[in-house]
């Protein structure tokens, strides 16, 4: 893609420029001029001989050169016409900032199809419509409507709302963030949040890529990509509409419990995109990832010239599950040696209310050198004595050299504003309280972690796919949605899940055959295609002990069913050998844009009252499986417990990776409920007890 | 108390005023006189004949008239002496600047005491030592050695950190907040927080109160004053010190469940006091408070010039907890008549890009007379046609008269400034993003929630407070702080609680006579003032089913315990009927600031895996208890579940209350754990079936 063109572009084409300073065409070539874009400009429009004093032509086909970026703000109607004057030219990209297409009515449906498909007839890299428009603060772009492009940095930007690019924008100017890209992508008709992280993996300028997004439309690109790029440029995104009942009515366990965003948490997760959860946050991250250092460790220092804000930071660092170093004594030696008597020695370091800038210069010196800590925050409080200016002078001068993340809290507002200042001309992150610092500090930790793990590893276990294709070829022919209990069961068994010992019994003396040949207790369900709620009309028995039990169960069930069901067609009764254990459930739903999604839970009232489940995205490895299971917070319970015995947890890690195997293998399936899955205790593995599936419906 | 003379002082002494710039004594009279303090000042050193121009005096008995306030930062060793001196000229209120008090070492400490007693002795209104000093704005008063007094306003700020208070005056005066008082409490020799919640009740300049503190240490007393102050004064504190594990090691479940700042949240909350987590936070919901009127509901609305901002708002209001209105089909009508087509005239309203001050005034006009919501929230991102001015002021004018509060979000920095200046000067709450808006939003509705609840009733039940007397003293003069099972449950008794029927029983006659009497099954307890761990030597036997069962359990347990303890004093076996139903667990802990601290919870597994517990102080109303128990994460447990029948929650609320009334009425009792209470069916009741108090040790 001819990605390059249009964020570096050598001309520009503003279709739709004029001299109406209400029109959007008349800002966009406004901005462009002046930034002092150095290309070629080329404003068109039939009706005028120069635009803003750049000579005008009437179409495409009449500027002499080439032409690398176009950017279309003419009346919906005239687009598509403009779109193939682009293609005629050879132009090889577009941002339309026109809107009026699938976000509004049936026309602009219509147009969207077929804007859609002349980019791609065109093979034009095309951002929009619907949008602000695109700056590159480094080539002194701005090809948008919004503000002026602002300072060149290292923080790369996309956003679904225009509107609040603008915003962010005015904020990133006043606090010094700087771009290395502002892109308003809009209704995303073709370039998207993937086209966007694919190309910023290699883009010179950008060392962290931030976005705000609305929705996320082809999920496994998106964790593809973001896994990828993600490891060298850190992803912020913040994604709205978390609340929004948008999940549609689930028939599932899983997909009842499973809220509307929670895919896009594990996604996120997954791939190491931090979630932020304000733009704020977003800001407050993106600074701090883009211009400093990672920390090796979540061991942090605090340098303070006050004592309650020392305190308070420590307590957040710790609320946020950070460290406050355990200085070792050579440190504090070496410490006491340039602070006075009265300064705190220990982290948080306290160089007193009249620490000038050299004061702070030398702790922090002596503690950027020292192995005792992964990271320092820098809090200054305005007191009388207080050297602002001086203060950051040093935390600047430390910073160059060191080899971990230094963040400012400089707390106030004008009294501390010239240190700021300083601050923000070296890109030393800076928050006005405690909280945005420890939080700030907090990502990079993690985010460091994320890197460092090792590759993932989805294993795959050999197994036997014939019967499953079979099984839901029959379901398909006969259009059932829904596979009940005993031909999900052939399914896990051919995916080799232990199932218990069991049998379709037709007459009495195969069930009591069965039973005298596996042992009791067996449990008993009356088999039927018609029969879907067997609790409901007496066709399940369980706890049954030996052959009269079983003989007097068998003929009692055909008795009532008959009388309640008599025009159910009976295949016998489902009898199995009783699992003993835990229950434990297991679910898989699939999400609309990141494919099958597992879920793990305890059963009862762990599942029904405290919602105690967890969930992750396939392909899952057996480190994710077993994080699943950590994670719920009756975990304590599975690893013994006062007295009693711990379960089989790695069979239930092995049942949930065969679950994530089989979904990716099948595609048809849709839902997936396992439950109970009986655990035994460590070693003895865990037995499928019940299972249904469904699968979707065949597309025609 | 001359709080009044502190605070609204006609003649200040100034001890230890300094030409030397680099001195305190030097900043509080250039303060002072830099603001143009109205009264008389008089600079209080020996050695000079004037200073920074004002006339001098080598001491406070050479002051010619009455001085209402003196303000000493004269070196530690001086204080007492010019303390005695005030005394003597009948000096109403003292400000102690200096440092090196109760904070320091223990010359220091000794001085403190000196100090408090002196205080005491004079009557003197007295805040500090270790402090910054007092401001107020509306008399022109610095009397500080920080930053200028700033601009008067409603906001009363104490806080127990100085350095703190530079921090915020500046971040104050620079976001126009506005206060009434800005004290630095210190070391809080005498005056504390709780005198100042008294003092601000009636102070006219103040509405809100806000806080930073570390501790408090008169927590009922607190209480108290919180609870009436802050019906007519929303109070506002950041209280840090949250991870801090100051608690001591604890020897009951409920010490050990409760976290060191449980009572804090607790007190908080019982009182309306409003828990800030940032200095932020406290500041967004201090203005919003002080200038804005209460909401009488929760449904808001939002008015926006973009959408994505919109959906943020949205989302983020319903994520804490509030609605978004629902506007009715007139107001509907009237937004339609006044917006353009494409405006959006459902919640949130969206009033388009392209929006100027005007059409912001329409809607904000017809949603402010509607009386389908209580509240807006105006969020303004600065596009390009975008009347930033207009759009504030609009937002004043409507605001004038509206009864309900208009909160503003103006997203962006330098091009939003100039409205955010026109919001600050009418004191227009501004917050940056959506988070914080609807973060201030919720903390109004909830105060006024909580302004709106029927008062507090604990009730009294008819005890028979003897007997528990008796079991305390008897257990003093032994020096014993464990009371055991038998002794706890006939305090429990004395208090009515129901407890199974239950014998002390000496020989097997006496055991089987009581079998017969009451019915089966039987607990048999060993009861021995030396043995705690029954369980640990076999001294305990359960499910008892009839007379041999308990012929054979009394002589195999006496038999054991005599091998295995054979010092130890046998009092004969605790027999009791054993109780049906669910477990739960009542504790009490007694905090040190805050007093007596209920706990509930289920029993099991609910307290030991899911810490599912919750806590409330003392005393406790009916609605209270009944509160604690429905906050526990597994209260539908409880109320019956899948067919399971409801327990009696009124019998458990019945009991929370009579163990607040029980541990008020005797502040000798330390902790209590009730485990199990056995609770029935609806109406059955619950039964104590162990119990074990601990009371304090006797002052000497």
């Amino acid at each position: 893609m001819s990605f390059d063109t249009m964020l570096r572009p050598r001309s520009i084409a503003v279709i739709g420029a004029s001299e109406n300073t209400a029109k959007v065409g008349y800002s966009v070539l406004a901005n462009l001029l002046a930034e002092g874009f150095p290309g070629d400009i080329y404003p068109i429009n039939p009706t005028k001989k120069t635009i803003q004093g750049v000579k005008c032509y009437p179409s495409l086909a009449d500027v002499p050169g080439v032409i690398d970026l176009a950017v279309i703000m003419i009346g919906r109607d005239h687009v598509l016409q403009v779109l193939k004057d682009c293609i005629k030219k050879r132009v090889p990209s577009v941002i339309t900032i026109t809107a009026g297409f699938g976000e509004s009515d049936a026309e602009g449906k219509k147009l969207h199809h077929e804007l859609v498909r002349l980019i791609k007839e065109g093979k034009i890299t095309h951002m929009g419509p619907n949008c602000l428009g695109l700056i590159n603060p480094w080539e002194k772009l701005n090809a948008a409507f919004g503000l002026p492009a602002g300072e060149p940095g290292h923080i790369a930007l996309f956003s679904q709302s225009g509107a609040l690019i603008t915003a962010i924008q005015d904020w990133g100017a006043s606090n010094r963030l700087g771009f290395s890209m502002v892109a308003s992508i809009g209704n995303k008709a073709t370039l998207d949040e993937v086209d966007f992280l694919e190309y910023l993996e290699d883009e010179p300028n950008t060392r962290v890529i931030a976005a705000y997004l609305e929705d996320i439309s082809r999920g496994q690109e998106f964790m593809k990509a973001a896994e990828r790029v993600g490891k060298t440029k850190p992803i912020v995104i913040l994604k709205s509409g978390r609340t929004q009942a948008g999940a549609k009515a689930a028939s599932s366990h899983t997909g009842s419990l499973a809220g509307a965003d929670m895919a896009y948490d594990c996604a996120f997760e997954r791939t190491g995109v931090i979630r932020a959860d304000s733009i704020e946050h977003l800001f407050d991250v993106a600074s701090a990832l883009a211009y400093q250092p990672l920390p090796v460790g979540d061991r942090i220092v605090v340098v303070t010239n006050a004592g309650g804000p020392g305190i308070m930071m420590a307590d957040v660092l710790e609320m946020a599950g950070l460290k406050v170093a355990d200085l070792k004594e050579e440190t504090k030696k070496k410490l006491a040696a340039v602070l006075p008597g009265a300064a705190s020695i220990h982290d948080p370091v306290d160089v007193l209310g009249d620490a000038g800038g050299d004061r702070y210069r030398d702790a922090l010196r002596i503690l950027v050198d020292s192995d005792d800590n992964d990271g320092l925050i820098v809090i200054l409080t305005p007191q009388k004595m207080t050297d602002v200016e001086g203060t950051a002078q040093a935390i600047v001068d430390v910073s160059k050299d060191a080899k971990k993340p230094i963040l400012a809290c400089f707390m106030g507002a004008e009294a501390v504003a010239p240190g700021v200042e300083i601050l923000q001309d070296h890109h030393i992150p800076q928050y006005p309280i405690p909280e945005r610092a420890a939080r700030a500090m907090l990502e990079m930790v993690q985010h460091q972690r994320h890197c460092s793990r090792p590759p993932r590893v989805a294993p795959r276990y050999p197994v036997n796919r014939n019967p499953v294709v079979k099984i839901i070829k029959s379901h398909r022919s006969r259009e059932m949605c829904e596979i009940g209990e005993y031909d999900a069961k052939a399914i896990l068994r051919a995916y080799n899940f232990d199932l218990p010992p069991a049998t379709l019994a037709g007459t009495i003396d195969d069930a009591v055959r069965f039973g005298a040949q596996v042992g009791y207790p067996l449990a008993m369900k009356i088999s039927s295609p018609d029969i879907l709620h067997k609790s409901d009309v007496g066709g399940v028995k369980v706890g049954l002990d030996n052959a009269s039990e079983v003989e007097d169960a068998f003929e009692l069930m055909m008795l009532r069913i008959k009388r309640q069901k008599p025009e159910a067609e009976i295949r016998g009764v489902l009898l199995e050998k009783m699992a003993a254990g835990r229950e434990v459930i297991i679910g898989m739903k699939k999400d609309p844009q990141f494919g099958p999604m597992l879920m793990f839970g305890q059963g009862g009232i762990f599942v029904e009252v405290l919602k105690d489940v967890t969930f992750n995205l396939t392909p899952l490895t057996r480190e994710e499986g077993f994080e699943m299971i950590r994670r719920t917070r009756t975990y304590k319970l599975l690893t013994g417990f006062r007295g009693q015995p711990g379960v089989d947890i790695e069979a239930i890690v092995d049942n949930l990776v065969r679950v994530s195997q089989l979904v990716m293998d099948f595609p048809e399936i849709e839902e997936i409920d396992i439950n109970p899955l009986m655990v035994g205790r460590e070693g003895d593995g865990a037995i499928v007890v019940d299972a249904r599936i469904i699968i979707a419906k065949e597309a025609h």
